[in-house]
């Protein structure tokens, strides 16, 4: 069943920039690893594609998880099957979540993360226990709910709007009553968002006017701010709070590949004028809320009022041509790989 | 009774820096403003130095108070008594707290901020409701029990620790029994808090590596950083945070003279790393809190557990050298003027 070899991108090197093929090394006959006690063998179906793990490809030792050793398979999210087990409560054709390798096999345990048995339901896709429903959507909800406290009738703004959790972090503001602007860096995007997400707005912060479309569409002040880029957006943005504004950082894609010193917001000091709240956030810490958070999600999703797009890219030897799409600014929601 | 005029300080011109000699001029024989119906004529008794006033004599339009206009009296808080009155609760005599002049004489009613007829409370001595049991007590619970959400056992760094309200912040996180480091600008006044005000420990930041001292100091980290400062130490103390650390500005004092540019701080994506929430806040907004606290406040300080050094200095014409001790790192606590 394993006798292919294991294919998988291994860190050769850290990356600069978003120049990841120098970076990373596709071998084609790596080994299968071998599952230990309490182990399952996992045989690859989806990867999810997160701009989180850029983070650490980096030297960074400060981040959230430590640095991928060079020289090692690539780390992220997946959905697989498990093709061989040495512990009871997993057999053979299950499915689950986890946290593996950019490869056909994984080794996982409860120490993986996000090691969950999936439920076999024929009618739900698959691919909606990496976004909507999983991972992408906790953290949608959880950074508007949660920790933006966002309120009906508040003025809420995403960046990176387009993206997995941004695009879902918008409808989830609307579906509690709020209004919703998008920030994206494509014309295209920022009509998607308006004509098939229901934003109430959306800015193409590349070729507008950041500064002047947040006076004119925010003229109160924005309430919540769900951050995913940090750097220059989230300075913008911080000189047009509302009093009393939260601001949820979900992700500081704009800061991961840079391994110097990153420069703070210059308009720091509006969380001491507008008595606001700054908080990050990661979703994991809220596993106990999951269950709860994907009842209402999927509730919302068979009224109607809650979708994620998934670009799916075909082939593990792919990889890198889709892990780009988070980095060029070109895709519409979530990204992930078919193996 | 007001026929000798109305010595006052004037804003003349905003000031560059901490030369506030050139910026405000003292008049001898200004006119007694003239209370209207709703307002009572007081004749100032304390002023309260505060360096969030430095903000106001600026030019900035964004900061929580609107700037005093050039050419009036500068504004600040103080305590006073009523030498005529245009409204039914006020009496002749009655003393009170209030916004007013750095004056002889100021008009104020409910609009003036912080207006409150004071117990007549023989054995209470006035100053007290300008530090302890004042703004400086309720910003220090505030910042400690409610932003900062301290828990016994945690650890909490202050900055401006020998400052009015970083002093009393120090003894509340005691009080609530947290381990506290105090950041200071000299030995002695680190000796002062560690030997007089039970902080179990400050670092005198000017001469000594705070980096390292918080290193040895706070191995496990900064669980509430109450921050009165801003800048540099701000940005070192981010560097040094524990796992869901709350930060609760509420002062950036490094900044209030700076009219341009002001560098945010370039640790700022520790927030996303270690989930912190960084929290700005302003007392007057905690009002309806100000009982419950200056009950439990003044409860520790017949206990013996709470004390507030005041510094008083004589004579409205030497309001200037009062306020300088705010900013040349000489005060021990709060700095009043007896007018």
């Amino acid at each position: 069943m394993t006798g292919n070899g294991n294919r998988n991108w291994v860190l050769a090197r850290r990356p600069q920039g978003d120049d990841f093929e120098s970076a990373l090394e596709f071998h084609e006959h790596g080994n299968v690893p071998a599952a230990k006690d309490g182990q399952v063998l996992v045989k690859a179906l989806y990867l999810s594609m997160d701009a989180g793990t850029r983070m650490w490809m980096g030297p960074r030792e400060d981040g959230y998880q430590p640095p991928v050793p060079v020289g090692t398979p690539m780390a992220g999210m997946m959905i697989g099957e498990v093709v061989e087990t040495r512990r009871p409560d997993f057999a053979v054709g299950d499915r689950l979540r986890t946290f593996g390798h950019w490869a056909d096999y994984s080794v996982a345990d409860e120490h993986s993360g996000l090691f969950q048995k999936l439920p076999d339901d024929p009618d739900v896709d698959l691919t909606a226990y990496l976004a909507m429903g999983g991972p992408n959507g906790w953290t949608a909800y959880v950074g508007i709910a949660d920790v933006g406290k966002a309120k009906p009738g508040e003025t809420v703004v995403i960046s990176a709007a387009a993206g997995a959790t941004g695009s879902l972090a918008g409808q989830v503001a609307r579906n509690l009553g709020c209004r919703v602007i998008g920030l994206t860096s494509r014309e295209e995007k920022a009509r998607w968002l308006t004509d098939e997400l229901g934003f109430d707005a959306a800015i193409d912060y590349r070729h507008q006017n950041l500064q002047h479309e947040l006076n004119v569409l925010c003229p109160d002040g924005v309430d919540v701010y769900f951050d995913n880029v940090g750097g220059d957006i989230l300075n913008t943005v911080m000189g047009h709070l509302a009093m009393y504004a939260r601001i949820a950082v979900c992700g500081l894609v704009s800061q991961y590949a840079d391994d110097g010193k990153r420069p703070g917001p210059s308009n720091f000091d509006q969380i001491l004028m507008k008595r606001a709240t700054v908080t990050g956030f990661f979703s994991p810490d809220w596993f106990d809320k999951t269950e709860e958070i994907e009842r209402r999600i999927m509730g919302w999703h068979r009224e109607g009022r809650f979708t994620c797009n998934v670009e799916l890219v075909d082939g593990l030897e792919n990889t890198l041509k889709a892990y780009h799409r988070l980095f060029d600014g070109s895709n519409r929601g979530k990204v992930m790989v078919k193996v």
